[in-house]
């Protein structure tokens, strides 16, 4: 999978306004049975996120599997400029692109890494929906679910997750410190309850845990975590350390 | 019941610290058999709370009933300044007295009032313990959980709550915006795991569960709530509004 970060001087616009309008943007440069396609997925198999830093305005996208890659890749590759609906068009100054492989991904599962302390940056609104509500604290079960999820639904290509893993790598994980706020993702001029900032967990237990733990995550600094990720939601970036 | 409010200059270290050594200095001046006393309680018939606002330092002691007002009022009043453990003496600027009588608490259960939003501030570090284990998100059952024990045990001088009105009061309230970070209250050398910040919840449902919450949380500004409130755990502001 491959991660497309395109750097723009500062927007002076709210991140949330950009996010849903720059992925209007992406929809109208794809192939228009792709996008419908697209409008088909459970799980989309792309993720995006758009945030201010420091002097510059962010947008990256994520590519998460082949057909993903092969439709918007040279898109985004090909592009000068940026036009959003209504606006002048915007320069881009800057596009990176990062690879993540599925051997990379296995490599981090198979490595003895000593590191068990995990600091989340949810960098945009993150939201969860469990049993039909959303959920406005975040919690370690929540957060590998989703990963899970996507990571089952769109490097395995299976439907289903352990649940059993999935209680048994929560139940080793503790939260020992956090700072987070609630926001509001607007959309449709609906707000959906979200929150933002950091957590810091520790994994107690069997180097396999913490292995498969720090690939979810590293799949996860690609994929965003919880819901609409596709629009901005659920951009995550993740630091360990050894403790 | 009563609250005494005392303001000094700012005295420049870590609220925490100074609420140790202020609940120190008040046991030293209180008569040793209630000192004893205070010791066995279950439940704390007073509560501290001390933090820097502006240019000063607040140290505020709640006398929970009759027997502590009686032991512990005439000492607070009297007091012109206070002498910590090699330290120098600090210049009292300011006391003032409130009081908060059950009548008063019966007049808001009464009322027909029709603010159904509240904020809470968590001011200083603020803990729960369930089942053995520190809590580091509050929850409306935790936070409700205790304030009901605390004001059976205080006020009514029964020991037990009803888990039944515990259980329908935490299921009416919605917990819609936060801004919390975790804390660590230091104690004899460890860490006690707490939060702070502010916690912003909608109650929906009968005018009696408005009023009984709101009973409640203005008996828990003088309280405080969840774990070590004697120690300067857990001081509680509320704000209530419309919606």
């Amino acid at each position: 999978m491959k991660q497309v970060t395109i750097h723009f001087d500062k927007i002076d616009q709210f991140p949330n306004a950009l996010a849903i309008k720059f992925q209007g943007f992406l929809m109208n440069c794809l192939d228009e049975d792709y996008v419908d396609y697209l409008h088909e997925q459970a799980t989309n198999p792309y993720a995006t996120k758009l945030y201010h830093q420091d002097e510059e305005t962010i947008w990256s996208v994520s590519l998460l599997n082949e057909e993903a890659e092969r439709q918007i890749l040279p898109v985004l590759l090909n592009l000068s400029e940026v036009t959003l609906h209504h606006q002048e068009s915007l320069e881009i100054k800057k596009i990176t692109l990062q690879e993540l492989t599925t051997g990379h991904l296995l490599e981090i599962f198979n490595e003895n890494d000593t590191d068990n302390v995990f600091t989340l940056y949810f960098q945009t609104p993150t939201g969860f929906k469990s049993q039909g509500d959303y959920v406005i604290f975040p919690s370690m079960r929540l957060i590998f679910q989703s990963l899970m999820q996507k990571y089952e639904r769109l490097v395995n290509e299976g439907y289903e997750i352990e649940e059993d893993t999935l209680d048994y790598l929560a139940e080793h994980c503790q939260i020992i410190s956090y700072r987070l706020e609630t926001s509001s993702f607007k959309l449709h001029g609906r707000g959906i309850p979200s929150f933002k900032g950091r957590l810091t967990f520790r994994i107690r237990g069997a180097q396999t845990l913490k292995s498969y733990a720090h690939m979810l995550l590293t799949f996860g600094e690609f994929s965003g975590v919880g819901i609409k990720t596709s629009l901005g939601m659920g951009g995550l970036r993740v630091e360990t350390r050894e403790n």
